[in-house]
């Protein structure tokens, strides 16, 4: 598509707007994540020989290869930052660039913005469910590649997970590695008690030992035995991976406090997500933090989000699509933030009063004029949580946030509607 | 874990043992994938001074990075060839290496694994839907990363896709790209017939017409004017992404037949997965073939395994875990397969008569001794499908495939269980 476009000169700005159509049943809100990447990827979009070597190996023909050759993002790009909170309809980024280019970054765009922003939207919601208890990233094993689980360890991060067990993570985007102990390093040894021993002696700041790869009671004593012995009980923990976290943590907490460990925190963990954390919340475990793996990794009860990529502006003209069930709106777009909501209007409106606009220029000319650390979209997320209303923060059927349009949009939208059906491309199915 | 192992002088062999502990709901079989990248991930595994200097500046203490200096993977691996069908239980990978070697590489032979094997599975059923006719991977767009995308391509060619849209994995894994063309491509033009006029002439050997931008029917009329007119209807296609897929493809067949173009390819796509697409087969829908993106790309119903890495011998010792519903089977193993199924056994026994061992050698002292085309894991496949029974096929309510232990290691595992039990291990909770 994009090397027809160039043969044909067809190289006027059109304005592309990324947004996700509705959400996820179990979702009240969304997370925007994922620009970050976006744009490091917009800085080096540029077609070099090796590509187009590549592109005549797969049996291109001269003509197309040709129209790529120099193709680079020179483009201005517009987005919602990362942390922020949004919802269906609302454009997280558009784009507007000579139309090759803005086509040719659909594919990595999508990607990139729809999976960050499933998984801190599933991630808030555990942080949610959690209710201000401790949280670690613990989705490297089954996240679905090595790069997905950069991914979720910090779009976890941006939601107010406390730590992650992914070292290169960790180091790449400045976290807090958390390191852990495997059933494995227990059975290693001749004995359970003797395993923790080796594992406190070689980790005494960072001391959190398994206690059920055989009988969850008996190792808790024998934690407590270690614990006590070396004189860890300030700073230690104990981790229960399996069987009735509830029971078995009352059980360890009551077992801790005889022994006068009263600071020694559990940690529980095993096949965790919202719902699971929220009922043993809800039971009163004692349980200071949950280590959460696969099912936030892949967000498991919502693995993609019904994101599109769509022309709404083309050498000046909006656009819109009107295919059943899935028209788009026209003309590049702002969202409008104030007391009663948020509004959809079109970028070109004046501001309303009291209101914040959630899109801001992100790149100007193809390069990058937006960087943040991660500490700003995390403050950024806290902020915007605090407005949303508590039906949405819901764990089990949380309740929409409704979005208005503008009466600017609404009136563009018409216009262009009747447009296109004067011209006979909408006749009924 | 690693660097305490190390510390204490541990370096006996260790066998881990990785495998899907159960099969999701919808999955009568699993697909075996991922090895390649688990041998190159393998040997390439060293500590080098950059990691050591990056664990320092993450707070690590001189002793744990003094132990980790010099590791490199120096193990040996066995594995069950991929394309291969496998079942709960049964080994993917085996690995035996001085224990810190072999439980540094958990991580990643658990994520490459798991995700590799539950697409291809998720793959296969989608091809069986489809009943011979074409599949094309369109997943790129909203799979959980780019690393991920270049894995649904691979693993969903060796189940016997013919083609990707992701060009990358194209020219990477030696796969038919295959170019297809969006609404905003329809929409850049100023008429409909204009796009596909544009189209056709631009890529006039890959000419698959998009045709409900606004209308369907109109859509298919202009695609039969601009096909005939350009004389391509002996290669080219229509495309339809949205409605009724079995009604528009149905006018759209006669539409094409009563214009003489029959072998003009009908191809649908749009939210497709193994059982919109056995209903569309089992409604008679006249499609050549498939476009299938987001629910194969993140294995929608089904996104991670249940899959772990076990410790099953140290020091010539077999080891298991007693824990509660999740107890292991010790020793390192092989499955042998025969007319009458599967058996688990232990790697030492004689092979059976008339039976297959499903794991071989694949790296000797850290250096990979096994390669093979992605043409041999495809052939794979195809045999070890004609094996199953039918009743594992089946796309709704798959059956699961029994698979037995052999008398050898049932043995082990009762006298492994005696003598932990033994050592005061295993009281209940």
């Amino acid at each position: 598509m994009a090397a027809s476009f160039r043969r044909r000169g067809m190289h006027a700005p059109a304005t592309f707007s990324l947004f996700v159509r509705a959400l996820p049943s179990e979702r009240g809100f969304l997370v925007a994540c994922g620009l970050e990447s976006c744009l490091e990827y917009l800085e080096g979009l540029a077609v070099g020989d090796d590509d187009l070597d590549a592109l005549t190996a797969l049996g291109l023909d001269d003509l197309t290869i040709e129209a790529l050759a120099g193709l680079r993002f020179t483009g201005d790009v517009s987005a919602v930052p990362e942390g922020r909170v949004v919802h269906a309809g609302e454009p997280l980024l558009e784009v507007t660039a000579p139309i090759a280019e803005a086509q040719l970054a659909e594919t990595y765009l999508l990607n990139q913005l729809t999976f960050a922003t499933a998984i801190a939207s599933k991630a808030a919601r555990i942080r949610l469910a959690a209710g201000g208890r401790g949280l670690v990233d613990f989705a490297f094993r089954r996240t679905q590649g090595v790069e997905a689980a950069m991914t979720v360890a910090r779009a976890s991060a941006i939601v107010g997970f406390a730590a992650t067990s992914d070292v290169e993570a960790a180091r790449r985007f400045g976290l807090r590695a958390s390191g852990t102990m495997a059933h494995s390093y227990v059975e290693a040894f001749d004995s359970e008690g003797e395993a923790f021993r080796a594992f406190a002696e070689d980790n005494p700041t960072n001391t959190v030992l398994l206690v059920d790869t055989y009988d969850a009671h008996t190792g808790v004593q024998r934690a407590i035995d270690v614990i006590t012995r070396l004189g860890l009980g300030q700073t230690a923990g104990i981790r229960i991976d399996s069987g009735d976290l509830a029971a078995l943590s009352r059980e360890a907490r009551r077992m801790l406090d005889a022994a006068g460990l009263t600071k020694t925190q559990i940690i529980a963990s095993g096949g965790l997500d919202e719902y699971a954390i929220a009922d043993l919340v809800a039971a009163g475990a004692p349980i200071d933090a949950f280590g959460v793996g696969t099912k936030m990794g892949v967000s498991e009860d919502a693995p993609s989000l019904e994101s599109v990529y769509k022309l709404v502006a083309y050498d000046g003209r909006p656009v819109m699509k009107l295919q059943t069930g899935k028209a788009t709106t026209p003309g590049p777009k702002q969202v409008f933030r104030g007391p009663s909501g948020d509004v959809i209007g079109l970028r070109d409106e004046a501001i309303p009063p009291g209101t914040e606009p959630l899109l801001i220029p992100v790149m100007e000319g193809g390069r990058r004029i937006h960087r943040e650390s991660l500490d700003t979209a995390r403050e950024r997320f806290e902020s915007d949580l605090n407005l949303l209303p508590e039906t949405a923060l819901h764990i089990r059927n949380p309740a929409r946030v409704t979005v208005g349009m503008s009466p600017a949009a609404e009136a563009l939208t018409t216009s262009v509607h009747k447009k296109l059906i004067g011209r006979g491309h909408a006749s009924e199915v």
